[in-house]
C-alpha cells in the first residue's frame, strides 16, 4: 500500500517518522503542511479533517490514518519488520520506548510552536526568554538521558549497534539543541550516538534542510 | 518475578501503571517517592539510582528495572498477557498508542510539577495562573482527544468493550481535568469512557485517595 506522510521539515516530529520510513527503504509521498503560513496550515479545517489535533505528523497507509509520531514509528516497525527498529525482546523494547519517552513527553513537548506561543502570550515572554525556555528543558532531559544512555548496553547506537527507534527520536532533538545553543559539553554520550546516525544516509535525508518544503 | 512499583499517590504516571497492574491482576509491591517532602524524594541521590531522570514511576521486575510510564504499560502486557490490555491487531494498537500520547504527550507534560515550577519561577505564576495553565493544555488535548474518540470504533472504552492501556492514560488524565476545574461539558466520550472505567475494581483501587501513602 501506498504511504503518504503530513510532514513540515522543522518539525521534530515529522523527522522522527522520516528518519523510520528511510532506514526502512519505504518510499513515501510528503504532503507539507506549513505551520507558520497564514496563521499555521494546521490549524485549518482540511487538516483537521486528518488531525483533530492539528499535529503533525499523520502517516495515511492505504485507506489507514495513523496519528502520533511514536504511534507512528511503532506501526511501521509492526507492518514493515523487514529493517527492523526494534530489539526482539520485551526488556530491549521496554529500553527503547524508555529512550524515546525521555525525548518525546520529557523535552519536545515543552519547546513545541505551541507552548512557546504560549508563554508569550501568558508571559510576555520574548525571543530570548523562549530560547531559554527550550534550552533549560533540553538541557534537563539531555542531563538524565546521558546518565540512562551510559548505564549502557554498549554500542554505536541508542541501543545496540544497528539504530532503533530510540535514534529515531534522538537525532531530531539533538538537531533542536544544536538550533537553539544548548552547550552539549556534558553529554558526550549523546553525540557520540549522534554522530553514527548522522553518518547514514537514512538519517541525512531525513534532515529538515534536505526536505523539497524547506525554507 | 517480584514486582515493585515505585510511586506517588498523586502521580498521574503511577496511577497509569497502577491500574494496569489491577486490570491484570499482578501483585506488586508499592514503594512511595514524596514528590513534595523534603525539596522532593525523587530528586535525591536514593531514588536518582533507579531513575536518572529523577522520574515516577520505575517498575523493578526481579533485576530488570523498567521506566517511563508508558514504556512500563506495554512491558507488562508483552510480558503479563493474560489479561491483554492491547488490541491483537497493529491497526488497533497505532490507535491504542495515538490515544496514549494524546494524553502522555500532549497533555500530562505541560501540567507536570516541574513545569509549574518552572513557570512560577521564570514568570511569577501564582497558584491561580498554574491551575489556569494546567487548565489550558488539558482543555486544548480533550478537545481533539474528544474528536478522535467520537470518530469510533464505537465501543465502551477508549477502544472497543474491554480496557485497554488508552484508558490507564486517560482515568489519570481525568482525575487531574477535575481537580483542576475543567469544564467538560464538551467532552460527553471522554466523560462515558471514565464513568465506564471508574465502574471497575481495577480503576478504583488504583486511584490517588486509595493508595496508603495518600495524605
Amino acid at each position: 500500500m501506498s504511504l503518504v506522510l503530513y510532514t513540515y521539515w522543522r518539525s521534530s516530529a515529522a523527522y522522527r517518522v522520516r528518519i523510520a520510513l528511510n532506514l526502512k527503504g519505504l518510499p513515501y509521498e510528503a504532503r507539507p503542511v506549513h505551520l507558520l503560513n497564514e496563521g499555521g496550515e494546521h490549524l485549518k479545517a482540511a487538516y483537521r479533517a486528518v488531525s483533530p489535533q492539528a499535529q503533525l505528523p499523520t502517516l495515511l497507509d492505504g485507506d489507514h490514518t495513523i496519528r502520533q509520531s511514536m504511534a507512528i514509528l511503532e506501526y511501521l516497525d509492526e507492518t514493515r519488520p523487514a529493517v527492523p527498529l526494534m530489539p526482539g525482546d520485551a526488556l530491549g523494547r521496554a529500553r527503547v520506548r524508555e529512550l524515546m519517552q525521555a525525548v518525546g513527553t520529557d523535552i519536545h513537548p515543552l519547546g513545541n510552536l505551541r507552548v512557546l506561543r504560549a508563554i508569550e502570550a501568558e508571559f510576555g515572554a520574548d525571543q530570548s526568554v523562549k530560547e531559554a525556555w527550550s534550552r533549560r528543558w533540553i538541557k534537563q532531559g539531555f542531563d538524565g538521558l546521558e546518565a540512562v544512555l551510559a548505564q549502557g548496553p554498549a554500542g554505536r547506537f541508542s541501543y545496540g549497534d544497528t539504530p532503533t527507534l530510540a535514534d529515531c527520536c534522538l537525532v531530531p532533538q539533538f538537531y533542536n539543541a544544536v538550533r537553539w545553543g544548548v552547550d552539549l559539553t556534558p553529554h558526550p554520550t549523546i553525540r557520540r550516538v549522534v554522530e553514527a546516525c548522522q553518518a547514514l544516509e537514512a538519517f541525512q535525508k531525513a534532515a529538515p534542510e534536505a526536505q523539497p518544503d524547506a525554507g
